[in-house]
């Protein structure tokens, strides 16, 4: 249809609804703002797009992104650095919670990102979860704990629980605490928050 | 800093932030996403993004996208359209809007993009409007009409003002109706579109 433009343009809008929460309409207002003499824009989006294929991958040992090496290896610079407490293992969903961690500055030990969580309305079982590479890292000797710093949710309380259940016996399994966020308004947060919140009290040394 | 990944990320990252409405959380879930097991819709968005830097082009008639032909020129298919209505040109203001206007399927003519709209106030005066370009295409034999569809906003009416005072002498110029969308309610119509839809009001054969 010519409405559409070309192919080449009806392409370039198609690859762009694979991103998420992009549809037509904004994969079309991407396309028609590059097309519109941005093409700079453009070419450097091509041309990183290529290069982050070709250079980045998961972390062999944690799922964290990293650049491959020249041997055709990748160690994504948290795991490459010495530094690192090497008794700490701190369990996270994406990679994104492990950056939101590092920015907090909180772990001083190393990850490990399962990319999933235990979800049996959509599916996921156990045996769809990475345990067998977390395992080995757990077996890297030093680690300690596992911080299992999955999210609150159903699904992350019940990863939780069965890494707890799978690896409590070798390890020291510790859990982030649930609660109201500094700044937060005791009124306005929900019940199972406040429940939380209740339950991991802790003594105050006075 | 590790907490931002490898270069190549980043450098993927700060390439998404050229997309209009997208800022650096959004260009790092769109990161994440393709670096997360997304890589065949990453090689394709590559490859879209450069075949179409090397093959688009505005048309060289009307500034409509128009693929790149082999000596070079670029005409898009409705200005190569031989069943087009040579007697009318529709001036837009942007791609989107021609085909907002063919979807409708209102227009059988030509178009002309303008590309912008007059905004004294953002310092786009006459000059900086595609004048000469447009007087070319209604310098064509056969061009009877210019219909101006610009949008009913400040700078869209002062752009049609400005091209009926410019090419009122040589051709019919005309205006698209502004006042209340179909299936809109008067209740909730603003004060201007209800004052247009009065101005604008033509007689009914009974």
């Amino acid at each position: 249809v010519a409405s559409l433009g070309p192919s080449v343009m009806q392409r370039l809008v198609q690859a762009f609804t694979r991103l998420p929460g992009v549809g037509e309409k904004t994969a079309l207002r991407f396309t028609l703002h590059l097309l519109g003499d941005q093409k700079p824009a453009m070419e450097a989006l091509s041309l990183a797009l290529s290069e982050a294929c070709a250079r980045l991958s998961p972390c062999e040992r944690c799922g964290n992104i990293a650049e491959v090496d020249s041997e055709g290896g990748a160690t994504c610079s948290i795991c490459a650095d010495d530094r690192r407490d090497p008794r700490q293992l701190c369990v996270v969903a994406r990679v994104q919670d492990l950056m939101a961690i590092e920015r907090s500055g909180a772990m001083r030990g190393r990850y490990f990102v399962l990319g999933r969580l235990l979800s049996p309305l959509d599916g996921v079982g156990p045996e769809e979860l990475p345990l067998t590479r977390l395992q080995r890292q757990l077996e890297i000797p030093g680690v300690e704990e596992l911080v299992i710093a999955t999210p609150p949710s159903v699904e992350g309380e019940a990863t939780a629980l069965h890494l707890a259940r799978e690896f409590g016996g070798r390890v020291r399994v510790t859990r982030i605490a649930s609660g109201i966020p500094h700044g937060g308004d005791l009124e306005f947060a929900d019940p199972i928050t406040l429940g939380r919140a209740m339950a991991g009290r802790r003594t105050l040394d006075g």
